[in-house]
C-alpha cells in the first residue's frame, strides 16, 4: 500500500506554521477530552486536535473496515491491534481529508465544529494503555558512560553488552502523559560512612533519561518469535519519553535484580504516538556493530531513523536552558533487534506494549542523555541561565525534551514531553 | 464484619472429599469457560465448579450491591478493585447457600444445573488480567544459597538484602494458567572458553522456582504510599506460582539490569485465588529479622501463613517424585512489607497486580525451591523413581506445585500448578 499521507507536498486547509512538529504529513494519533468532557482518540495538525470519534460518526472513513467505536475508546490499543494495513488506510484518509484542495469537511462548517477543536481546548491524556513496558540500555555511549562512573574506566562495557540488546522489565502502572506533575520519591539508600543502617527520605539524585519508546501490536504467540526481518511490521509509532531515575536510591537496590523503585515512581512519554510510517522518510544507518551480530539480530538496510532530541531544565519561573542536544541514530541496537530479541525465548508482545530506548547518549559531552553522565556524577555542575547551577534536579525544576525529524521538505515531530519535579510530601 | 465463610464447622450440600482443598471454607476465585462455552468467574467446593455470573443472575447474591455483569467477565479484576467489603460479603453468602442446612439452592433442580458444573467439564482460564507483575526475593535462604553458588559463600548475602524486600519488574504477557504446556526457550549463553561467541540454542539449565503471589486491588495514586499497617487490606488473595527459569540465558544477561528472557518465556500460576481472608486461621509468625525494619516496614503481630509447598516432577509416561517440600513461613519479608515498599515511592498499585515471593526455601536441603539449589549447580542429581536423574528439568517432564494449609479443623489448598516442558522448536 502507498503511503500517500507521506506525500511532502501536501497542504493542509488547516492552519500549520513552518516550524510546527504537526504538518499533514505527520498525522499522529493520541487520546484527549475535549470541552464537552468527551474521551476520544484523534490526531494532529498544526494546533488544531482531530476528534476522530466525530470524524468517523460523521462518515469520513467510509470504505475503511473500522468498528463503529473504534475511537470512542479511551486509549489506541483496539486500533493498534487491527494491525498495520488499517493504520495506513486511516492515516491517508485523514490526508487526504485535509488537504487543501478537499472541500468535503472544509466547507461543511457544522462539521468542522463538531470534529476539530483547538490544541488549548482538549486534555491530553496517555495514548495506549500499556501492558507491558520494557527498557533497553541501547546506547554504546551512556552503557561506556555509565560503567566508567559505576565500575571500571577500563573495562565499561560489560562482556554481554556487545552481543545482547540488554533490557529489563518496567513498571507500567506510572507511566503517566506528558504534563503530570511528578513528587520527588522516598527511598532507601546506602548507609552513611560508619553504619550499618541504610538513609531513608527524599531522593537526593534526582535525574532524567533522554529516551524514545515504541508501541508494539499483537506481534507472536508464546512459545513463537518474531523474525527480525517481520520486526518493523509490529511496530505502531514511537513517543518519546523520559524515564525518570532516582539515582541514589537505585545505586542501593539494583544488585543483582536490576533498578526496582528508582525508577517506577513516574516514566513520563509524550502523547501523540508519531506513526513508523511516518518516520519513514527520516530512515538512516544505524551505527555499524563491532561484532557480527547472532543470525537472529542480523538486520539488513538501514535500520535506525535521523530524530533529533533535546533536553531543557526550568526552574520555577525561570528561563529555560538546553542542557543536551542528541539524535536517536545514536543508538547501537536498533528497535528491529530489540524487538527480535525480546521474543527470541518465545515471549508474546501484545499490543500497547511499550519499549524504551534506554537514555540515548551520543558521542560528544552536550549530547550525554542523562544528568548523571552531563555534570559527570555532579563534579561538573551545569549553570542554568538564571546563574543557578545544577548536580541533578531540584525540587520546582520542570524539565523539557523535545523530538524533531526534519529535511528539506517535511519536519515530522513530538511535540513536547514535560515534567515538573515537586517537592517531597 | 464477621467472616462466617470461614466457620471451621459449616458443612456444604455439596461432597467434598477428606483431603480436598477446597471445602466450603475455602470458597476461591477462578475464571472458566463451562460446557456450554461460557465464560465466566466462579467458585469451587470440593470437585464442582461454582459459576458465579448464573448464580448472580438467578438471585442468590440479593441484597449485595453488585454490577449486573460483575460476574460475567473473562476476569476477576473489576470484583477485586470492588474492594474487600463486597469480597466478604460474596463469599460469605456463597457459604451461605452452600450451607448444609440451606436449602434454597440445593432444593431447586433447575438452577443447580445452571450453577454447578464438575470440576472435568469446565476449562480453568487465567484468573485475572494481570497488569503490572514484581517478582520478590524474600527467601533468606534462597538468597543465601543462589550467593553461594554464584558469588562468594563467605558473603552470599548482599548488603542491600537485610534491608530491603529486593524485588524486580516481571513480564505480565507470559503468565499462563495451570496445564499449559512450555516450550523450552531459545537463547543466547555465555561462550564457550576460547571463544568471544555467545552460544545460541535452547536452553540446557531449565528451572522451576516454587513461589506463591499474591494478587492485589487498587490501593493508591502515584505519589501515595501504601502505610504497612494497611497493606493487607489491599491484598484480595494467593495463587501458587512457578517462575520457570532458564539459568544459562539468565546468567548471561543478568548483569547490570536483572533476569529477563530467562524467565519471561513463561510463568505459571494456578488457576483459583484463594482469599487472604481464607488464610486467615492459618496466620503464623514470620522469621525474626535480623536487622530491625526501617520504620516504613516494620509490622506489628504475625506477618506471614504456614501454607505447605509441595513439587514434584513427573518424566514423559512415568510416575511423579516428589522433589521438594517447603512452606511459605520461611519467607524474610512479608507481602505487607514488600507492598509498603513497593510503594514508598509513590509508584501506583492496581486490581489485578501480582507480586510473587520468589522462590521460597526452606533451611534443609529438602525443602530448597529450585533445582540449581537441590541439586547444587548439578553437582548432586536427584533420582527419580524411574530410576533416572535430574540435574535440571527434561523435555517432556511436567512440572507439579501444590500448597496448602491444614488444622485440626480444615484443609485450605490450592489444587495443582502444573506445566509441562515441550522440547524446543
Amino acid at each position: 500500500m502507498i503511503i500517500t499521507a507521506n506525500n511532502p507536498n501536501r497542504k493542509s486547509w488547516l492552519k500549520v506554521d513552518e516550524n510546527s512538529d504537526f504538518p499533514i504529513q505527520n498525522i499522529p494519533f493520541g487520546v484527549f477530552i475535549t470541552r464537552d468532557d468527551i474521551i476520544t482518540i484523534g490526531s494532529r495538525i498544526g494546533d488544531f486536535a482531530i476528534d476522530l470519534g466525530a470524524f468517523h460518526q460523521l462518515g469520513y472513513f467510509e470504505g475503511i473496515p473500522l468498528t463503529d467505536d473504534m475511537f470512542l475508546q479511551d486509549n489506541l490499543n483496539d486500533f493498534i491491534a487491527d494491525g498495520r494495513k488499517t493504520w495506513r488506510l486511516v492515516r491517508n484518509r485523514i490526508a487526504e481529508v485535509f488537504d487543501v484542495t478537499n472541500g468535503s469537511l472544509r466547507d461543511n462548517a457544522e462539521h468542522k465544529d463538531k470534529i476539530i477543536f483547538r490544541m488549548d481546548e482538549v486534555e491530553m491524556l496517555l495514548p495506549v494503555a500499556v501492558g507491558d513496558y520494557t527498557d533497553f540500555y541501547a546506547s554504546k555511549e551512556h552503557a561506556t558512560n555509565v560503567g566508567s562512573l559505576f565500575r571500571d574506566p577500563e573495562n565499561a562495557l560489560l562482556p554481554n553488552w556487545l552481543h545482547i540488546p540488554i533490557g529489563y522489565h518496567g513498571r507500567s502502572s506510572s507511566i503517566i502523559p506528558s504534563g503530570t506533575p511528578i513528587r520527588r520519591p522516598y527511598g532507601q539508600t546506602k548507609p552513611s560512612e560508619g553504619s550499618n543502617k541504610p538513609n531513608f527520605g527524599p531522593s537526593k539524585l534526582l535525574d532524567f533519561e533522554l529516551e524514545m519508546a515504541f508501541i508494539t501490536t499483537d506481534a507472536n504467540v508464546l512459545g513463537e518469535r518474531i523474525p527480525i526481518e517481520e520486526a518493523e511490521e509490529y511496530i505502531f509509532g514511537l513517543v518519546q519519553f523520559n524515564d525518570w531515575s532516582a539515582r541514589d536510591i537505585q545505586a542501593w537496590e539494583y544488585v543483582p535484580l536490576g533498578p526496582f523503585l528508582g525508577k517506577s515512581f513516574a516514566s513520563t512519554i509524550s502523547p501523540w504516538i508519531v506513526t513508523l510510517d511516518a518516520l519513514e522518510p527520516f530512515r538512516t544507518d544505524n551505527p555499524k556493530q563491532v561484532h557480527e551480530p547472532l543470525s537472529y539480530l542480523k538486520q539488513k538496510g538501514k535500520g535506525s531513523y535521523d530524530i533529533h532530541l533535546q533536553v531543557g531544565i526550568q526552574p520555577e519561573n525561570g528561563e529555560e536552558t538546553v542542557v543536551a542536544n542528541s539524535n536517536f541514530k545514536y543508538m547501537y541496537w536498533t528497535m528491529a533487534q530489540q524487538l527480535a530479541h525480546h521474543t527470541v525465548n518465545g515471549c508474546p508482545v501484545e499490543a500497547g506494549d511499550m519499549m524504551g530506548s534506554g537514555t540515548i547518549s551520543g558521542p560528544t559531552k552536550d549530547s550525554f542523555g542523562s544528568m548523571l553522565e552531563l555534570t559527570w556524577k555532579g563534579q561538573n555542575p551545569i549553570t542554568l541561565k538564571d546563574g543557578t547551577t545544577r548536580k541533578f534536579i531540584n525540587d520546582n525544576d520542570t524539565v523539557i525534551m523535545r523530538a524533531h525529524c526534519k529535511n528539506d521538505q517535511v519536519r515530522i515531530g513530538f511535540g513536547e514531553c514535560v515534567g515538573k519535579i515537586l517537592p517531597a510530601k
